[in-house]
């Protein structure tokens, strides 16, 4: 496998003319388009010529030293619910792929990110609505996760292309969409890099939608450098120069409610040898109990958020079409058609309990951390064979993700453990609105595992 | 029927010694003790103790010019789903006045009321939970409208002792408040001024909740510059100087979509020599239709943002209370227990779109005027005999107000035509958040019509 790509040193690559953005673009395709490789199920759709023609163009404003943004010729993937102008937003879905109508407009992330310089490849597949973390998709096929291929397992969803895209080296960074752990969770299970921002950090204009108290949008890439300079770009705020300091002196909490319940061993081993090393680097680390997080169970009892929100958008188009819709998303969407109002309102006051009564508890930390996801990659084969263990297994790997989701707070993955070795995400979570803390403190914790 | 106090004219009469604030407090407990009047039915509590000690201390602080609030020795009354330090909050209901427990503090509002110098004489009566726009209480009894008595007809509500404690001078102004007109329904009823506040202008700390996506606070007194005075001093904010102008410029939009539909004789008549009058100032008057207000229909077609809002806030004292509750209030809310989550924030969506489509059309209006209420004050004992006839008036009585409810914009209501004629209310109208305009356009217009 060839290294891969950080958009820095692509960037440094393309000003010292080592390497053109056309080379960048067509490598990618290359990949994309080897018959034996999981560029199939990794994408939905391409745009090629577009891609192409646009890295020449940078290509030629480059050699003639015209000012470009910062993503200048740089390859990036697209999940399938961001809108991209002239093509249509499916959503991993083949019955939204018949009726849906190319976009007018970019999504307006992706028109600030086109507006910086970044080249869109295609559109990467995912769970169909982004409805599930395990990432099986029936339609276009589940990208196998490369750690071990010759088991099969899961990608992670539902952003299951995007880290697929950037693990094979078939763009350099992707696009995702995180409302109980999209992004984070095949960060996680592909040794990447992923950001979910505060609740509401970036407009959501031209995205697919899912559940609108929790929907956010965020990067998957090869360092957190690169997540970083994605997102403030689509937050339309300027970048800071990265600001990676010594653990010493900061404080970590390290949540035991529910978080810590019933780790496969490996995350186990994977998280306390990080831990060790942060511990041994100066920072302070305490384990603590949150109450309030046992909100989360009693959201889940009352069924979900997320649920009656999907089935709100989705109604519509399920009443029409949801015999072409994968049976395992349609079901669980369907099943909130019974959520009352009160009930749903009920959930809402007790997401605002949980995001104030946390904050008190955790405000004097400079994060939070917990394992990304509490297991490894799943087999596939066994989650086709049964629903129950489908439903049970997507719990378990949305449930440390999806705290951050409710409680609207900043999170970022980074893998940890030696490279090749069972892929473990260590979450960093910061205060609401504490998004280039939390960017800074992952990076600083990257920083002192990697030396 | 003495003449009524506004709050500027007590404020000069303490203030030249030809009054004290105990004879203004002791005046109104006469009346409101008096056997054959409507105290009984106005209050379901009083303060007398608290009220008359707190009057005596101004009236000394005032012979030694100790500085005091803009509301120092004027006695108030207080809807009874405001919370009084001391006091229990029972929401007009018998079942709540057996098990509330006395307040820890006064509601925010109150407590910025209370360090203004107000005098808080007692809780007054309401609809039970403030759902209904008729003003009528099976529990406390219903206040009978003083226009005209004899027939026995509504004050109009939810806000009924609001309207009656000022009209009656048991008080000089009413705190209320205003879910669906609930502050401009009794204002209109009763020939008073009332003011309905931009969603979201005040906080509702302590007060007791009916709708959380509608409910605001507001005055009625005996003129506009006392509601604007409250107001502004219940928003924290200070109390700009009156700003009356001549009508010759403004530009106002009658509007004749929903709102003129169905008018009784004597409101059309008043309403039409109302805006004569505003005509010949130099107003420009101008007809307009706007579409986006039908979709207040398309909500009431799925049930209504309240229900839903108001069965969750009180499903559960229901569910133990219930057979003590207004059988036409408890039958209103549970019929919001099988409103899906899904309709609910589909009815969330129509709202917003209404505001902002709305908005498009109003915005280059000074403001828009319509009548408070499509009906003068209905006859008790129909009402009393029928459901149908009840559920029928009420949605019409709170028909034109509920609509500044749904669009979250201020709106004030001005009694038209002579006194002692029959009760008409002009409602003025502004875009949301532009209170203070609202407040200056409707003492601007009300000074017009007296002149």
């Amino acid at each position: 496998m060839a290294d891969l790509w950080t958009i820095a040193a692509a960037q440094k690559a393309l000003r010292e003319g080592d390497v053109s953005s056309v080379d960048l673009v067509s490598a990618a395709y290359r990949v994309i388009e080897k018959d034996e490789g999981e560029g199939a199920r990794t994408f939905v759709r391409t745009f090629k010529n577009a891609a192409i023609t646009q890295a020449a163009a940078s290509d030629a404003m480059r050699k003639m030293h015209v000012p470009q943004g910062p993503l200048a010729g740089i390859p990036i993937s697209v999940k399938d619910l961001f809108d991209v102008s002239g093509e249509p937003t499916t959503a991993g879905s083949k019955a939204l792929a018949g009726v849906a109508k190319p976009a007018q407009q970019d999504a307006l992330v992706l028109a600030r990110l086109r507006a910086a310089g970044a080249i869109f490849l295609g559109h990467t597949n995912m769970t169909e609505f982004a409805y599930s973390g395990l990432g099986i998709n029936p339609h276009f096929g589940t990208p196998l996760n490369p750690w071990d291929r010759l088991t099969g397992r899961v990608p992670g969803g539902s952003s299951s292309g995007a880290a697929m895209s950037v693990v094979e080296n078939m763009a350099i960074a992707a696009i995702g969409s995180d409302t109980g752990g999209s992004v984070r969770i095949p960060a996680a299970f592909n040794r990447l890099y992923g950001f979910k921002p505060s609740f509401g950090r970036h407009p959501l204009d031209g995205v697919f939608p899912l559940g609108r108290s929790l929907d956010t949008v965020g990067p998957i890439g090869n360092s957190m450098a690169c997540c970083r300079l994605i997102d403030h770009l689509m937050a339309g705020l300027p970048v800071p120069d990265a600001d990676i300091r010594p653990l010493a002196g900061f404080r970590f909490g390290i949540l035991e409610t529910i978080a810590l319940d019933g780790l496969d061993v490996e995350v186990a081993g994977g998280f306390v040898r990080a831990l060790e090393t942060i511990s041994k680097a100066g920072a302070r680390l305490e384990r603590i109990k949150v109450d309030a997080i046992n909100r989360f169970t009693d959201i889940g009892h009352m069924g979900s958020l997320v649920g009656p929100e999907a089935y709100h958008a989705h109604r519509a188009f399920l009443m029409e079409y949801g015999d072409s819709v994968d049976p395992r998303v349609r079901s669980r969407i369907e099943a909130a058609a019974h959520i009352a109002a009160a009930d749903y309102i009920e959930m809402l006051d007790l997401q605002k309990d949980m995001q104030e009564r946390t904050h008190m508890a955790t405000r004097n930390y400079d994060a939070i951390l917990m394992p990304t996801v509490a297991v490894v990659p799943p087999e596939i084969k066994p989650l086709l064979a049964s629903d129950e263990l489908y439903f049970e297994t997507n719990l378990k790997v949305l449930r440390n993700t999806s705290i951050g989701n409710l409680l609207g707070r900043p999170s970022a993955s980074i893998p940890v453990g030696a490279e090749g070795s069972v892929p473990v995400g260590l979450m960093i979570m910061g205060e609401y609105n504490q998004d280039a803390n939390v960017l800074n403190i992952a990076e600083s914790i990257d920083f002192c595992l990697k030396s």
